[in-house]
């Protein structure tokens, strides 16, 4: 066996290929690329430019091609494109899978793609043409056609004679789909019943009709991801309205679509607004970072003007200005803390959703506990350094009450933003911390004009 | 088909169930559980106490049971698994895949799991043992010891008679692992392949030996997640360091690495320590949340220290105090977007490593410009409000150098923790920020220090 471990691109290997892509030496190009799997291939090529890189993919095999042009991710994918003529695109297109193929297709400008549609196969684009209706979030979007499907009426014989036919097609399936005369999804048959029954049953006897889970068209992609990992399932059919039998959704589609949605909570919550890597350009590193560190100055010069009142007391009393960034960090980590486990069983429903007071009730609680374990903490260093000032009992009720509040406000943000149908996510970032740090100082300045 | 909607637990679903559980009344018990599927029944559980599960799950069949507990989350099954006689659990565990077998005995006081193995069908008790073996964080921890095994001489027809003799055992499979007469992994043989090929083939002749990616027992679950990933597979098949096959990892195993990673993440990011969730105990929520909330406090009571020394300064000019929430905002809104993006990238592999020097070079020019445009709005704002007085352009050059320092060091910090193998994802919360605070603060107050 040509044992693949996981491939890593050394300097020594992409410096190599870069002067062999220079010298256009085809020979040491293919030579180096022989042991490579097109995943990693698609890794190489993001080291390289658009011109390079087709450079490169023109010298393989037309499938090793597709493939490899189908891992890329889209951003790149998108401007990689660019290079390709309408009768290449066309090319590549007809050797993809049905979604893969739609993806790629609503990438490429509204002019190309509509005439790479019109030069498609028939079959493929029919069958492209039905998965482009839909929005790319939901079921619809995610599915491919190429499935095996088969008549409740057929015999197991007749089933493998359609596997035959289609196993060009679809190149990976682990069930065949059973449908009645108008379509209607009805159950599954495992490849290893087909295997293991006599060749003339019929396969409405052999037909897996319980635990059959279908998704439909309109579904969400977090959703169907969800039924995916609930159910262990390593594909799903999807159905129409009607119950018929559109499309399939394999695991790796779900996979990718379970880690893009932690990479976008990621960002949601380090207040990043647009999906950028490390690699991109600092124009559009910049531009990503700006907009919720705008938001922290407004939050920052509003701070500045709400102090502004109590100047007199500042002036009187220096020592007040010290524990501001005490009360502001806990205010700010409480929220955040609060906001997350908020975040996380809205993002794993399926029990009975307590009801809001009960929720609430809990949240106190918890604040109660830590506020006064910190307040307390608090307080027995004030007083071991500054002595018993007001000041020092002041600084640990305002925190206390500010560990309340947060609390607070973390765990209602984010049940107000799903209510209104933002992702709550959003409310474990620079948000929840900006509205803590205005918060905070309130309370602080307020207890100290009510006491001190 | 009986179609299964993702089941929704209504409160009066729940309500209806605990009253038939009161009164013991199997039937109704039954008769509302005839229609939910394994998955749903899990979750049904959770709603209920321990001695309440499992009277439920007593009266259904024992394969549903076994499922059941299967699908339980580690947490709520150690603390189930409690009120079973070890004759019940042996039972149970017999029913299970070796890799789920192997979990649950991991999750069993010593002296239980020992009695459990002793009682357990000899063939079970074997694997099991082999699985134990295993750190649960490496693919020999994730892998199942059920598979489909042919040797390469074989036709296939005997391969067929073996997956007849093995489809009880492996309920789910894919594909055939060709071996060697002495184990070792040669390839792969997908079951549409033996369905479509004459059954006098030999099994070397339609090996797959090409693109057959394994992984070996000692990878960890991340790195197995990632080829899996990568190479869009179903199931990898594990290897010992000779090379032969000792198990398959499914790809529902790794979804469910890949999640809770990502929760894992989610968890660093917000500063909370535990694996807890909302319906946790009060205790357990409070415990969670306490560590790195004490950080911040022994960062804020560093901060009044800090500002202490410049008690004189803040008495002549108390505007220096406003600021200083914007600072810091600031400084930790910086901090956590410039970690959070080498975060992601630390994540996604695969690239040749920039090196370290033209990493910063990016990162500061990043930060140049987002400090240059945060400085000159802030100096905008308050030259407009406070007129043309020093601390507005001490303010200003202040908080530019704030953004360059903090990206500095959001940009590090992650890079030396996974230098040192901590999870650089730790450098994404509350550590950042406490960090970023006193840096801001110190700054800031140098700046005065100097200028004013």
């Amino acid at each position: 066996m040509k044992e693949i471990v996981p491939f890593e691109l050394s300097s020594e290997f992409r410096d190599h290929f870069q002067q062999a892509l220079n010298e256009h030496d085809n020979a040491a190009i293919l030579r180096s690329l022989e042991d490579v799997n097109a995943a990693d291939i698609t890794t190489l090529l993001y080291e390289f430019s658009s011109a390079e890189s087709k450079y490169v993919l023109d010298l393989l095999p037309r499938e090793t091609r597709a493939e490899i042009i189908r891992n890329l991710d889209s951003d790149t994918r998108k401007a990689f494109l660019k290079v390709y003529e309408p009768a290449e695109l066309t090319e590549l297109i007809n050797l993809l899978d049905s979604d893969d193929a739609a993806d790629l297709l609503n990438e490429l400008p509204i002019k190309t793609s509509e005439e790479v549609i019109g030069l498609l196969d028939p079959e493929v684009r029919s069958q492209v043409i039905d998965l482009l209706r839909y929005d790319e979030n939901v079921a619809g979007g995610l599915m491919a056609k190429e499935l095996i499907k088969a008549l409740d009426t057929w015999t197991v014989v007749q089933c493998v004679d359609e596997i035959r036919k289609q196993a060009e097609n679809v190149p990976k399936f682990y069930a065949v789909w059973v449908v009645d005369a108008s379509d209607r999804l009805l159950g599954r048959v495992a490849l290893q019943k087909l295997i293991l029954t006599d060749p003339r049953t019929l396969v409405k006897d052999i037909l897996d009709e319980d635990d059959v889970v279908s998704v439909e068209t309109y579904m969400s992609d977090r959703e169907v991801a969800e039924v995916m990992k609930k159910y262990d399932l390593e594909s799903v059919p999807v159905v129409n309205v009607q119950g018929q039998l559109v499309g399939r959704i394999t695991i790796d589609d779900v996979v990718d679509v379970i880690s893009e949605q932690a990479e976008e909570e990621r960002q949601l919550m380090s207040g990043i607004t647009e999906d950028v890597e490390e690699d991109d350009s600092v124009w559009k590193n910049t531009r990503a970072r700006l907009p919720w560190l705008l938001v922290g100055i407004v939050g920052g010069m509003m701070s500045a003007k709400f102090m502004g009142l109590f100047e007199d007391e500042l002036a009187r009393i220096t020592a007040i200005a010290f524990f501001v960034p005490l009360i502001q960090a806990t205010g700010g980590n409480v929220g955040i803390q609060s906001s997350s486990v908020v975040v996380q069983s809205l993002a794993n429903p399926g029990f009975v959703e307590d009801g809001l007071w009960r929720r609430l009730a809990k949240v106190l609680s918890v604040a109660l506990l830590n506020g006064l374990f910190l307040s307390a903490i608090v307080l027995g260093v004030n007083l071991l350094i500054y002595g018993t000032q007001p000041l020092s009992f002041i600084v640990s009720l305002a925190l206390f009450s500010v560990v309340l509040f947060a609390s607070f406000i973390g765990t209602l943000t984010p049940l107000i933003l799903n209510r209104f149908g933002f992702n709550p996510a959003l409310a474990s970032g620079p948000f929840i911390t900006t509205i803590n740090d205005l918060l905070g100082l309130t309370i602080y300045f307020l207890t100290i004009q009510a006491l001190l």
